[in-house]
């Protein structure tokens, strides 16, 4: 008998965020899902470890192709402790969402999601990350589900390269106008901080801002997704920057 | 009047941890120094971001040439913080460290360190982490002071490209094999896991491991370091992977 395919999946909402749960039952479709997710939203966690408190894990709900733990870490705690701990066989693949909330751009290095599938590829396993441009706890995921279905299924069936990993992010659309691959936006936040009095005296600090787009090419993830395509960015976990490796050989330090 | 530099300092040990003051001495010499440091031991934090409580800064500590703030967020909040409410004009240089312990290989993804300065380098300042190869918290740092003073010395007369920053790490020895531009090397953590039971009952997991370096060549961070060279890795906060890029053209998604 041929094993049906392990997947692994997490994200940074939490494991009863309404994308997650979604994306669980279009994988199952393509084998055996475990969902190990964040016990609350992690969002912004990026690829943080925790390393000062140990971890809870818990079985919250089972049924068959479907087991659902929550754990008290970060989304990568929860692709470590899943390979380590949790599953009985090396996954697949291990997928990442869907975010409530884009992830293109530079936001990559913040999201949650994007630690998901960077620890995932760290790993060797090939890792996609699926993210919905709305925060609304009550999104329609349902125009995603082809897209996803069509990259799981390419990557389930041609794999993914040693250290690279996929980013896909949706626009908040009922039809889309293609896919693109895409290299990573540039941007910045700007207007980072609302400062306001602590009712016992002092001054709090509390992170808000808007993300400027600095790019107005097609090609790139935010700019395709303004432009109503499904963006999908290949990400490497090598942040080596290869030409300026050659420039600073002259540097003589 | 020429002004000084203005330099930010961070870190993801904290503000009061050997590693950053003795950094914040050195470029004493360069500039004026104004360091935002997370008020405890933030380690592992990455890039994470902290959106779901506000922060607290206070200034602890001033002296002509140097001020020195805590503030209750990670190693990025500090830096987004600093630029946003605390500097009183751009910096010429974001600096990270010294870290006590390295943050070479597939491991800048997790550093607090490497957050600080991907952070700086995402608001488009000229951004260097350093980083010694010990945990010890009263570790010698003087040996580092020569090529500290080197990088920051050439980065602030060459600048860096736009979206590019360099991760120094140190060997934790007295005199050194000599400086080497790296890229990162490979590698990944294995025995991940500790499980304990707690003393009301459960099992609770413990993050550890082993780090195990997949690499040989010398020109690989981890590799130089551990044949006693100063590795540099310059890191590119574009984490697309140009090759899949290409590839995908073909997958028809």
């Amino acid at each position: 008998m041929i094993e049906r395919p392990l997947i692994l999946v997490s994200n940074d909402d939490g494991y009863r965020a309404k994308g997650i749960n979604c994306l669980a039952r279009v994988l199952m479709e393509f084998g055996d899902v475990v969902v190990v997710a964040p016990h609350t939203g992690r969002s912004g966690k990026g690829c943080a470890i925790t390393s000062e408190v140990p971890l809870k894990v818990e079985l919250v709900a089972s049924e068959p192709g479907l087991q659902i733990y929550s754990c008290t870490g970060t989304p990568c705690d929860c692709v470590k402790v899943a390979c380590h701990s949790i599953l009985d066989r090396r996954p697949s693949l291990v997928v990442g969402g869907i975010n409530h909330g884009d992830n293109s751009a530079v936001n990559a290095h913040y999201s949650g999601t994007m630690g998901i599938v960077l620890e995932g590829c760290m790993k060797g396993i090939p890792s996609v990350a699926f993210s919905l441009c709305s925060h609304d706890a009550d999104a329609d995921f349902a125009p995603t589900y082809d897209v996803i279905r069509r990259v799981v299924a390419a990557v389930l069936e041609r794999g993914l390269p040693t250290g690279s990993c996929l980013n896909v992010n949706f626009p908040d659309s009922q039809s889309y106008a293609g896919v693109k691959v895409c290299r990573q936006a540039i941007g910045r936040w700007v207007n980072e901080w609302e400062s306001h009095n602590h009712p016992r005296g002092g001054e709090w600090w509390w992170l808000t801002g808007e993300f400027v787009v600095e790019d107005n090419d097609h090609s790139a993830d935010r700019v395709a997704l303004d432009n109503n395509y499904v963006s999908i960015t290949p990400t490497t976990i090598d942040m080596t920057d290869y030409r300026l490796l050659d420039d600073m050989k002259s540097w003589n330090l």
